[in-house]
């Protein structure tokens, strides 16, 4: 498949659909649409993530929280629907393997695509394996995992303007790529002596599948690291931040709290310097993105501070002798770590203003 | 099957052996026993639930709190071993099906048994349909059931004292019944106008098997009510106080919290008193019992007071007419509300004094 | 002070403050705002609540979470700001006792006031004898409260629209009020046999300021019953259901969460009925109203369901003889019971349509 | 003052006493010390910390959960009573101005001391400056300085043996010491490249006093570092490390828990390894200490793991190339991090055994 037309982002009247509306960031997907400014946004379609569904089903059922209108329902995911209904920009709250398969269909059926899971994140095979996906056409991937855009809006929003497929970035790897990525491109950190990145997520990262470490027994009341040295984000921030494996070490945690994420990351600056100057730095870099805040030199952010928005909050502290820096990224994980950074690159794609419906 | 002979409950040297001891319950036998000041109770067995078992595990697998000593393990469920390390008392610590399979076949091999699940609780077949079991000797069972003593030491100690199967009490009745008996049996309420029991349980209550209600996301941040007018536990207050079922009126709500209950208690007096009078009535009745604290008039228990011991707190409010009361009781689940008293049962049995073990 | 005139609620433009905006119903109240599609309602100006106030702090320094703007402040409070800015619309979040000095003050400058306190709720004088108010006269404070309207739309709409001072309603008596309000005015209670309200709320209920019970060791895994026999919101219930002292029985819960409240409420019905009746009746009561959601019959609310919401959900079980009740009422006390009344307040009076800014 | 004489542990008979039972540290001494195996510990006497202290109270007011025997009291703070009740050994769970004027006093009168506060545990002067302590005696400061030993069993058990005083601990730095402690001394670590700790504890860290911080709605459903580059405990890290500031970066947060610590701890080895060796070296290392429990290779200790309970839980997980370590520590702040190890201490300096009443 050669790559599609260049899409002027604002010609096509969008007709939005959403799959796998019964997860975490499906529902938050729904709530930010329900209540979007754009009549486009409000009148999005939501459909199932193609197992166990048979009938369609009220959304609050779903998520009761939702809304108050019962004639509001989520569909059994049905590629017929989503022609009749004409859609052409669809968000798929699925996992990956199944995002893997469906992002070429939808493709080809002439939509554009916004993919929650981490199937088109990682250009990288060896980054790319531990999502262990089976492709059945694998010039096809290759092409598409080519064309596919990163949607990190801070970095690539002009690729996400016109890109036909936006692989959603992973909520750990939000976090950590907007707090290292003005440093690391100005070239101020000391690689040599590395980063480490110590990242702790609230439980809703973990996904709606009653498992035994999402028991409330399991998790409350409790701390624990996993995944040491082999998280699947890794490889994000590897091909994101252009550094090698060595350079960068990633432990995330699991928090005893529904939602949110805070990166503490420790590195030393090539040139001694102060927290007045970094937080400059940052905020020229940031400057006209609407969801980044850059707190006051030597004060730092906290997860209360974003949860239930759209914002990424960095902070950070520099030693006396203006060598170590301590640097902390908070984000909400199911909004600007995915369902709210989607609908960022919804309204990009769409030509709307990049924050309508998300303040 | 004739009731057992009289046992003279110091007579014989226990050997004692838990089963179910991956559960919550379970574990909190072990962790109770395992430091118990008495050896044979140090030396107890512990073993599986007899589902997804093949090889003895660590007991610090299963609970990796409670012990640095990789000596001590769990065992597949097998009535050999039992038999083989003669074990005379057997606490099941398993779900109430296998309970009922299996508490006949232990008092069959000479064995004491105090069944934690609610097999052997009820002996209004209304009340006990709940459950739904399965009886292959309606006859035998039906004989266990009039044999069985109900295990709340408060009320029935002299009974446990010598007998061979006792039903451990749930852990919602044991919160209702503590508060209510002492004036229910003194004839005090007006039990025309109704007992409400609006009470509140921690998620270990609920298992550890992952279900869609145990998942953090579900019980964090959140209160639920849930099997109104239909909760296993209220035929245990209703037979253990006499009461018809309009009598009184029982509501659980699942609380964010790992463990502990608080139960609510609404009534009317038939003649007007005041709290001190009340809490005097309740301290006489409670003379001699260890773990029952009644709070000094007007003050409430609250779930912290109790949880990790083995008390149950109980305080109330008398309004100014002296004719309404508000009365609170709170105790740990885990403890009072199921492994605790499983032990304080065991001491009674055993010829030890009540408390050992549980202070 | 002679009643003011009947004000059309769409006459005037208009400007809108918000005193004590640093608490956690001011916070709300600012975030509603400020994403509100009126332009009137985003241009509000927030002022502290007169005390520890010297000068003007960024709105980011008292809420992080709100706003990247950091040219929105918060004012010390002052009346010649607010003259200056013309303001016609005073939200006072304020303590009871500032609010019951200030409201007569902003009447008389013009303004209309939506009160967030207890302040203005309660005409008897038993029942708001529990707010130990101290009125300078006494014959303008007792015309003020008879002027003053009971802020629960669902049942004052009417009277809001044109009021000159709205008292906010408690978070507890909504939540009642709203669950008994359609069964009550139906005469379908047997009130002889009493009414039993068991509520629970999530911590914010108790205020920014720190004290022992808002210490998060106190609060955490733990569950406790205040104020029983005398919580302040009692008196809006006996007031707005027309029940006398002994007919109902509230008596509220500190929960180990945030925020949210549920309220579980048990009585008797005159004649037999089944839950679809009860649940047709009380869905015809509240047509029109936005906010209020009455679940299926047999099915019950959780605290999830409303949080970071306005609306107020409603569900119940009947017993299988048709007679006793297990009512169930969930709302989020910061906004259907505060900030979110208040601005569906605001929107009645300002002629605006009722859910702006809150669904 | 000079050094007092050598004390044979065992040949007194220990009259012990806590001072500042009313804080968590000190609920939980009296708890230990209550269910302790030797009747010189139960026995122990309670008092406060000298300050709104005018009559004996109950001890199950300040801590309800302790006990049902309402005849054991807390005293006002009285050298006089110390002295009548013959005292010889003092435990302080004071703030650290108060013990570092009480230690002198008491030493003066004959008694040993351990201390939970933070005045003794630092030598170097630019480390104790984070106390900002007051000496009116400098010279007899100095001195005590020298004389007191660092109550960390598993490093100083023989010094602790005789010790006249013992300064307990810090919290975070039992968890980051005994984790680093073997390959620190082993000489396993490439220093050059620093060590990070980021750690992790509850809110029972932080003290009783209700502040800011401590409030629930603050704290919960959050996460927060704080006092990066300027904790007071990184001064134990150093001197028990031998460290320099620059090999040692050590960031504590605030978890939404009661208890619990949780120390995450990057560093590189000098010469490739793999966990199952450097776990070798650690067991060596704590061969005989009871409450050191170092976890299989690959595998990491969680905050459950350890939380009421005196066990610091250690383990490991090294990268493919051998260089890289992800080390974790948890134990719970008020056991092996405050009062357990103080009882760990007090078994010592009595004769007794090391981990009587504590498993």
């Amino acid at each position: 498949m050669a790559p599609g037309p260049v899409i002027s982002s604002s010609r096509i009247e969008p007709r939005i659909a959403v799959a796998g509306v019964g997860g975490y960031a499906g529902g938050e997907l729904a709530r930010l649409l329900m209540r979007h400014p754009r009549e486009a946004a409000r009148e999005a379609l939501f459909l199932g993530r193609g197992a166990e569904e048979s009938a369609p089903v009220r959304l609050s059922e779903l998520h009761p929280m939702l809304t108050a209108d019962p004639s509001i329902k989520a569909f059994p995911f049905d590629w017929k629907l989503l022609e009749q209904e004409r859609v052409n920009v669809l968000l798929l709250a699925t996992p990956h393997e199944t995002s893997r398969a469906w992002a070429p269909k939808a493709l080809e059926r002439g939509m554009r695509v916004i993919d929650l899971s981490g199937a088109w994140r990682l250009r990288e095979p060896e980054n790319a394996s531990v999502y262990k996906l089976h492709d059945e056409d694998l010039v096809k991937t290759k092409a598409l995992l080519e064309e596919a855009v990163y949607g990190l809006p801070e970095l690539h929003r002009d690729a996400i303007l016109s890109a036909r497929l936006v692989a959603n970035p992973g909520c750990y790897a939000t976090s950590v790529i907007l707090a290292l990525a003005p440093l690391v491109r100005a070239g101020l950190l000391d690689l040599d002596r590395g980063i480490v990145c110590d990242a702790k997520s609230g439980v809703s990262g973990a996904g709606k599948t009653p498992t035994v470490s999402t028991h409330f027994m399991y998790a409350a009341d409790n701390l624990s690291a996993y995944s040491v040295f082999g998280h699947r984000h890794t490889g994000e921030l590897l091909e994101q931040l252009c550094l090698s494996e060595k350079q960068i070490q990633f432990t995330p945690h699991l928090l005893p709290i529904p939602r949110g994420i805070l990166s503490t990351i420790y590195f030393w600056l090539k040139q001694p310097s102060d927290a007045s100057a970094v937080v400059d730095d940052m905020r020229s870099f940031y400057r006209g993105c609407p969801f980044v805040r850059v707190r006051e030199a030597g004060t730092l952010p906290q997860i209360q501070h974003v949860v239930h928005t759209n914002f990424c909050d960095l902070g950070l502290v520099v030693d006396n002798d203006g060598d170590r820096v301590v640097l902390v990224a908070c984000l909400d994980n199911l909004l600007k770590g995915a369902a709210g950074q989607a609908v960022q690159n919804l309204n990009l794609m769409c030509g709307w203003n990049e924050p309508e419906g998300l303040l």
